[in-house]
């Protein structure tokens, strides 16, 4: 594995590339939203081809970043206004009719504070699925019926999160999954201040639990939005933006011969010496990290109720809430 | 339905029936083990009859109550000592193949304390089944698969727990099924202090949240064992027993006319009076329940793991615990 | 001590008496307000003289109830309603020079649910003090200097609260003290539902943990206002108001020979028959209660709030908060 | 501030410093336990001159490190050794009359999971101060007076853990104040593995919430031991590490004309680079971090129980535990 592409991003995937090569991938089609505020912006990836999608080493699909560097302070009128950039996103990416049940599925491991957004978000998922027998059927109409899971990880649980996921799919028959998740970026100020939707699901090895399988439509037989967002950067990553901030810093051409020969197998060298191998992962998170899940995770929950109960008053959406 | 009947409990299902009845109901086998210590007793009831069934309210089956007074208190010995008896109960209660895995359910609310006994247990259950492939062929003799899951209530979910676990079971394929379960007692002495077993499984409308559908053999095609602890004593147990201790108390004959005949329309009366059904459940519990409830929850884990992992060290369990 | 006064309620402790006698208590001043709209209603309880504070059983000093049956819901609209009231109370009781710092104590365990009202809600008080030497001129005159503590129960400590709370008076000096404190109601509907001030300060015997000492101007030094909700009834509460419904119940006179003579003593007999006094002390809550604790502490901290920082912009009080 | 000087413990202080100086810097004492098991090593400082304190940036006094590599792993044997070194050692640097109170101080955030060590093992003290009165004059003799308390960070409290300090000392009069506080490291092979006493106490500036103002016997009047424990190394500390790595490593001279020359200042430019200041602190921490923190500050707690109250039988010690 290349040391050096920790990300689950694919706007950073694509940045990781030369700049020659990433100004024109055949396949991939890049798309900034120019009308936004100063305050946020959107990217739009559509990775269309399998050649592209070697290169990017991301599945084929449309990923959407939206990236706010404020999320990062308690701000209410940007999260609010960040809520309905997500709820807009998410229904433009997934046509689904009113009549099917959706599951939304909190991955990650609760123990460990940065793994904890998937479980965090579906605590304030405004579930409904059991309501629908209650209601009359005008109201049926504007309420969709939501389910909500944080099945809990392999080392919790000794099962698969793919396997409980599958087997609840397999009763419940939903229309469509969303599935929430904590991502790695490959830099500092991505850290809580991007969400990823994608219609491409969760695969193996995505996350900071590092999946083993995936939630895809191939897997599960449904179709799988997955929404996620930086909490965490390898400690790797930091070491190894050091030496490459080294060898690009112009000013420091002086010190060195060579240094843009530097070999990565020599750049290993250097960060397994900074980072010996036994401390298992080490990670990077800002130090207020508890109270951001908590923020950022209220979001991605808000984005997705909305989306899903367009009808429901935001003022008396707690009423639906358990 | 009978207010004064509200106890998940077969023992005093038993007690409340008049003296004459209670002491011979055919199809009830009663064995109270005689060798036991002062600080605990071991009650087994067999209802063996339909007509058995319906008498006690309470299904078909083998029901085991391990009771111990001292376990309201921080008490390490008896609580390992109660570990043995509940592992040793356990693996009488049930014959299963080593090969087959044994997944346990934790249900119940882990927002609502004296409900989240179920999901407090699970969190030290000792998960193996994900370890299963890279145990050598030695040690996996020894090594039971075992996986567990708290699936949450129907107001956090959406779903019903016996949709979730039913889904689960139909992917993973136990040879066994677990349930772990706060309970409502009769009386207010036996609240932590008491642990039943039954190879009934779970029963609509038992538990200290009212299951809607059940948790059987007949429901999921695998045997399913349930263990529960009073948590709670309703409200209004307390007050009918009040009534009754009234009606009962010999020294305050002198007070009634016929209190005996006071019927029980008239006790329902008195009841709501005193608590209002506007207030929703009211439950009375030990004011330091939180801790309670923590420990036995580690109890019914300890139990369960020393069962099902009988050849591991109990001294280096941690070494497989999450 | 007469069992049937287990509140902590200057309203349930004139309620208590006899009706002649409640009627018309020399030196208790009653007032209710007839303005109020349907959803809450304030009463205020003037107890003026020694013989008074000995027939109520309570220090003297004033005494608001406000009460809303629908604080048990989460109903947004009513709660901001109420922490508007609150801080108007609030503001009524006690004139405190602005210049002046107040020092906000969270009474209680939080390890106890019932009892953790004065932690939580402390979590969501605005503290201010640290900030003063950053604030311009101009906006000091708007922000007031607020600190807060929970400083934990004696079995947690081995310090009386009393002994914590006045090494830091005497040490930060403030010129108010707002104690918060759980309390025990003789009636389950005002479980969550009340809301006591009082400028009397916290006596010995008050509260969920039963405070060992006092909090009061006498022994701090300072002015002390407390708020109180109730969070429990104690069980015993509920069996005496069982047997005073069956006494009082016109419908079931024919039962008695002469029940209105039953003496207190023969009452008690009954009442640790159903509730042995073994079982330690048992509380009845409602089901939810760890939800309802969270809800009313967010409405007394905001009531706290509103009336500490009156010129701070409600929409951006989350600005100041930790 | 020198970057590259984040670190709170005293040995790494020292090997800070260049090979020729560290080995013999007049005033510093150093005695490595040589009778050591491979499982872990204990490290005497002792800074005995004003000289040797400017040239560490550490206060006078002894510093006792001990160091476990498996501390990162549940390992119950280990972790009942690691408590019994550190009783012994915290006896050897502290003689207090039996009569006198030991007040212990958990310093840190409770909501930031790495700087909550403190709060986390104040829970596990063995507080007795309370239980003093009831005791008989045997068991009084066997029991030292202890209490404990938490009390929060600025941000939460507006009061500086100082104050709070300073006002409970000058009430309850210990004879010893033991502070508990969460430490960066330099190196991220020493955090959660060393345990570091010193009979200094809390200096500004120190911690992971970085203390404004200290808490010694100068500041209090009573003696104070700190204990702590590196749970994070700040992220520039890595970044810094990765360029002394490719610096020193031989097997890279090749790619430098005078890397050994990069000045302090060129260093500070490229950490700010890769890690920009806006994003606040960033902490690595191990993925774990949370059992991590959960399993040391059992150690912590552990420790100071024996030390303090070495008649008690530690299988019996749960009976004082609240």
């Amino acid at each position: 594995m290349n040391i050096n592409t920790r990300t689950d991003l694919a706007v950073e995937a694509r940045e990781m590339l030369s700049r020659e090569v990433r100004e024109d991938i055949p396949g991939v089609i890049i798309e900034t939203n120019e009308a936004q505020s100063e305050e946020y912006s959107i990217t739009r990836v559509n990775i269309t081809t399998p050649q592209a999608e070697e290169m990017m080493g991301k599945a084929q699909g449309k990923y959407i970043t939206i990236e706010a560097q404020g999320l990062r302070y308690k701000n209410t009128p940007l999260q609010k206004k960040i809520i309905g950039v997500l709820a807009q996103e998410l229904a433009g990416l997934v046509g689904i009719s009113k009549n099917k049940t959706v599951l939304v599925v909190g991955l990650g491991n609760w123990n460990i504070t940065p793994d904890a957004l998937g479980p965090k978000a579906v605590e304030k998922i405004v579930v409904t699925r059991h309501l629908q027998d209650m209601l009359s059927p005008e109201l049926k109409e504007g309420v969709r019926s939501v389910c909500a899971i944080a099945p809990g990880v392999l080392g919790i649980t000794g099962m698969e999160t793919a396997e409980i996921v599958y087997g609840i799919v397999s009763k419940v028959k939903p229309g469509l999954v969303i599935a929430i998740d904590a991502l790695a970026a490959a830099s500092s100020h991505r850290v809580i201040t991007t969400i990823q939707l994608t219609n491409t699901g969760i695969h193996p090895g995505s996350g900071v639990g590092n999946k083993r399988f995936g939630l895809t439509e191939e897997s599960l037989g449904t179709p799988v939005i997955a929404i996620g967002v930086p909490t965490v950067v390898h400690a790797s990553t930091i070491a190894m933006d050091t030496i490459s901030a080294l060898q690009e810093h112009a000013a420091f051409a002086r010190y060195f011969k060579s240094m843009e020969n530097l070999a990565d197998k020599d750049k290993q060298v250097i960060v397994h010496q900074v980072l010996p191998e036994t401390l298992g992962d080490l990670m990077v998170t800002p130090k207020e990290v508890d109270r951001m899940i908590a923020d950022i995770a209220d979001i991605i929950a808000g984005g997705i109720n909305q989306s899903l109960h367009p009808n429901i008053d935001y003022k008396n959406i707690h009423m639906y809430l358990h």
